[in-house]
């Protein structure tokens, strides 16, 4: 396989997105409870005024905030207290011309007061008298009905993945329940005659299976319910049966190859055995990751990723995440990228996106990029990474000092 | 409660977390691809040789890279290949001077091996002659048995949270299990006689129960279990029976305010009652988030946070976080900070902590922080902020262009 005839990693996102995008995985109703870290399947529209009436934010004297007009420590103005409200309840108090009412914070303005003088700013002389000694202007130290939200002020929007703070919103405007795409269900098989199970005392020549453990554990971190098929040995027929019960259960597939030329083309073979569009991408120009595979099965996409560890998540992170997103309804990624500068040199070949490890390091107020090496082999070398750097196709490489984004891996 | 005569932040910060450092929540043992999120009981050594056999990390041939030296294009060196190295299996082939056997990527070395050519520089004249184009050095293209990790290499130390990669690291070294914490279990309460449920429509004067549902959702992704308790009226019996309950259930508990003086006051009272060591610290000299209380009931924590939303959450972030993680074990607590300059002047009282909300923006390579305003009663903008900015006690505000740090809510 030549680079040079392969596809760009760019090319094969937009491939990649396009299928992705006429996903359609259905809805279901969540208790509020329940809707954090999911999808918004509709947009979520207040229904009501928030508040539903005036409130105090302080706790202090309702007022007519004309009649606090140039009051001072020296001056104050004289007002009559005229009753109290109480907090949680209405109140039927009606502020005349320089009358007051005592408020709790939270509690709800009398009709006629447009502003709050907080407790300190005033001296109670007697049952009825009050001092205020300093002046508030219309709004001060409340929040007028609707104010914070008022019907049809979009909460959440269609796509959006619900952030716990968002649920503060909708419990606000009292959305007890919330419209949520189904969670995503993404299938993930390990192929190869080298590769045996975890529990298992590998033999010379062997490997346990690292990747089904990984991608399943990336996949719950995002919020989708992941089915391990297993490990399938380097052959054809076994591996048609797994991938085509995955596809008949599953949102999206992921097949981590079989770093064999053999087992490559056995996935190849059993994406097209299987019907549908088939193979649609083999080979993308990017380093690591050029054995990718993208296919279709129904619509069904399936992902062949490099069998090495490193590998299978850097193509994991450029391609398959943020396809599956897609699918999974979230319209908003927050591909978390911040600045930094690269700590040295590293050389790459022009012709392929080239993808770096590298590690944060904080210095002088900005973020340093360190790039993580070692042999492509190692698998401990995974956990040293923050995020990753792409070197693109049009570059030979960065200089130490180069300012560079890095997307992050965790944070 | 005068500003001046409360704690500080840190001294809160560091009160609260000696109380958290003492507690121990136990631990239990979970298969491998439940470990995800989980915090590790103890740390996690390599039992055996990684990888537990010299591999390549390329298809090509296993040679002695001394009968490479000095090969080239124009004289290529020329051995005899003695062999085939089959995919996942051990191999007895023993290399001598000048021969070579093919292997394909992950394939094992046979004895005397101790480099691997890749076949791109190589060609095959006939079933028994390889032309070598390229020198190799030793270790090239392959890894040595135990380079990866060996016996007693710290693949995951105790009271660090596992993350998707470290599950790759454990699978490839045979953990099927893993002993981590027990899940922290955290009760939360909400109380104010104007609090009603999400699913209720508020009457004047009333406002539906925010934080309990907020408090949940930031409970539940730091992967705590989360124990809702529902609505408590400013009511001393009640709020005592259920601080008592949620105390014999839970690891810890929060109790968000009854922004009212009386609903605080209730709070106080009810956990000097339950005995234990009582309240420890009532009143913050931070804003938002003054009126902050904190006991012990027995070996539980009791937070009682504000009851504004924006303050409860500030205060969560800021004081309980770190103390809960610390509770569940998590030694190595990642708060991911972002430097930025902040896009305003900001103003603030000296001799207390002003922590302000802020948005993100990058622009030209590096990012501004601009403050999120607004009248502190409103809730919608809780959303708005990407992380939180601390303006120390000793400063009185910020000037725009000013090097911050921003600490992430979300990312």
């Amino acid at each position: 396989m030549d680079f040079f005839n392969c596809q760009t990693l760019a090319e094969a996102r937009r491939l990649v997105l396009a299928h992705a995008a006429s996903a359609d995985i259905g809805s279901e109703t969540v208790g509020l409870a329940a809707a954090a870290g999911r999808i918004a399947a509709a947009d979520c529209l207040c229904r009501e005024e928030l508040p539903s009436f005036p409130r105090s934010t302080v706790d202090g004297y309702a007022v007519r905030s004309a009649d606090t007009f140039a009051a001072g420590e020296g001056i104050p103005a004289l007002l009559t207290v005229i009753g109290e409200v109480a907090m949680g309840q209405t109140t039927a108090l009606v502020l005349g011309p320089g009358q007051a009412a005592a408020v709790p914070t939270g509690g709800m303005l009398p009709s006629n007061a447009d502003a709050v003088v907080m407790l300190e700013h005033t001296e109670r002389v007697d049952d009825r008298t009050l001092l205020v000694t300093k002046p508030v202007a219309p709004g001060d130290n409340s929040i007028a009905r609707g104010e914070d939200a008022t019907t049809g002020t979009v909460l959440v929007r269609q796509g959006q993945k619900i952030a716990p703070l968002d649920i503060g919103v909708l419990a606000a405007c009292g959305f007890a329940e919330v419209s949520v795409y189904r969670r995503l269900k993404v299938g993930v098989l390990s192929t190869g005659d080298e590769i045996v199970d975890v529990s298992a005392l590998p033999q010379p020549g062997q490997v346990r299976d690292i990747n089904s453990y990984t991608l399943a554990a990336l996949l719950e971190a995002s919020g989708y319910t992941a089915i391990r098929y297993g490990i399938i040995g380097d052959n054809y027929a076994s591996l048609r049966q797994k991938l085509a019960e995955a596809a008949a259960a599953c949102d999206a597939v992921m097949v981590s190859g079989g770093s064999s030329v053999g087992a490559r083309d056995y996935t190849v073979k059993a994406i097209e055995a299987l019907g549908g569009p088939g193979v649609l991408l083999h080979g993308i120009a990017v380093k690591p990751g050029k054995p990718t595979i993208f296919g279709m099965v129904g619509a069904v996409p399936v992902f062949g990723l490099p069998g090495h560890p490193v590998s299978a998540l850097i193509i994991y992170h450029q391609l398959v995440r943020p396809a599956l997103a897609v699918m999974a309804g979230e319209k908003v990624q927050r591909v978390f990228r911040v600045p930094a500068k690269i700590s040295r040199n590293v050389a790459s070949a022009p012709g392929r996106d080239e993808i770096i490890r590298v590690r944060l390091l904080p210095k002088d107020g900005e973020y340093w990029a360190e790039p993580v090496f070692g042999k492509s082999g190692l698998i401990c070398t995974m956990t040293e990474a923050d995020g990753l750097v792409v070197i693109a196709p049009e570059k030979s490489g960065l200089y130490a000092g180069e300012q560079v984004e890095v997307e992050m891996l965790r944070c």
